[in-house]
């Protein structure tokens, strides 16, 4: 089967692009939010988070950065806390075609959300 | 803050619709997938996965279907099984300005994938 | 076979209780953290995850609460947040042969922390 | 506050060793079922699920076993899968005061369920 073909030809590569960073956003942050984490697990989490999800189809890099000043700030007498919307910063890059999508999740204080927008395309 | 004219200027408007409909069916997957039911249970499960699930940004209505077969065929000794992509069939619309995106997600058997896809844009 | 005969015959009955309450409270935690939910949909989440939760073996009732004022607090600009572990307040009856055991899961602000543990066994 | 004392005098500490492998347990299948994993990057998530866990209050050691034939069998189209129990072996090793308790979940087929049972009390 020509998945391409039968599935995803009423859209563009652009747009492709995005719907598959989306997916991976979406997927990304309710996969991993709940998972035990401190100062010493932090990279390894990182790192894993990645690995996972550069497998989804179409994407080309995930970067994850979780906020080491809140988990230090956040951490509770048993010294770790369940990983939260609010503490990563990620960087998803999909790409379909010539196209590329650059996809980011922040923590936007003013909005008290953890905002998905697109940053770049190209 | 006007959030749509700081983070989402350079994207269309059918793009925007793409773009949230997609974040809610990977959220969506990855919440729920290990969530125990049965026959008994699943009608309650369909619908509190609609309404989590709507009150994500720019998500007009989200069905979910559970196969029952499925449900019925895998169940185990415990006469519960974990929810899995296999068994779900799920419809997103999501909806910006005056576009509108139908996004499924249908286990394909040939793949042996829960592909997610854009049904249409109107 | 006999599961009860083949895998438990080396803890007692109160121990099996105490065992079965306890993954259900870790599972309830790890797969309901991170859902969408507001003010509007707070009912139907608390009715789901104990419809669902009660399906594990030997569970006889779970009752779930979601701190009202923090959800109204915590709201974001898109009028939903994700369901953390500082909200919820769970009590899990488990039972096996002549045995109850009540477990609680609060957050304790003195911990910084969701705190499970087992009120009493009856 | 003596968190011990306060909420957990009325358990032996065979029993609290009981119960907090157990909460482990639920907690490590309900967080990890559903991260996209192959046979690339099957290593580094059994690692970090191991990293992650032994986190959690009272727990010694962690491992977890993916099984690999499973996961290359139901390789899909895009050449990953979503993790479920069935693939999943786990050994949790909690410990409290002078005791350590042994903890397993293995799917047993008869069963056609993921089975947590306490293999040994030391």
């Amino acid at each position: 089967m020509d998945v391409d073909e039968k599935y995803f030809n009423n859209i563009s590569n652009r747009e492709r692009a995005i719907f598959e960073g989306a997916i991976t956003m979406g997927a990304l942050f309710h996969q991993f939010v709940g998972t035990p984490v401190n100062l010493e697990s932090v990279d390894n989490l990182e790192n894993s988070i990645k690995v996972a999800m550069e497998l989804q189809p179409c994407i080309d890099e995930v970067e994850v950065k979780i906020n080491r000043k809140l988990l230090e700030e956040s951490k509770s007498e048993f010294d770790y806390i369940s990983l939260s919307g609010e503490m990563m910063n990620i960087k998803v890059i999909s790409n379909y075609g010539e196209k590329k999508a650059i996809l980011m999740m922040e923590y936007i204080e003013e909005l008290k959300y953890p905002l998905m927008y697109v940053k770049d395309i190209i």
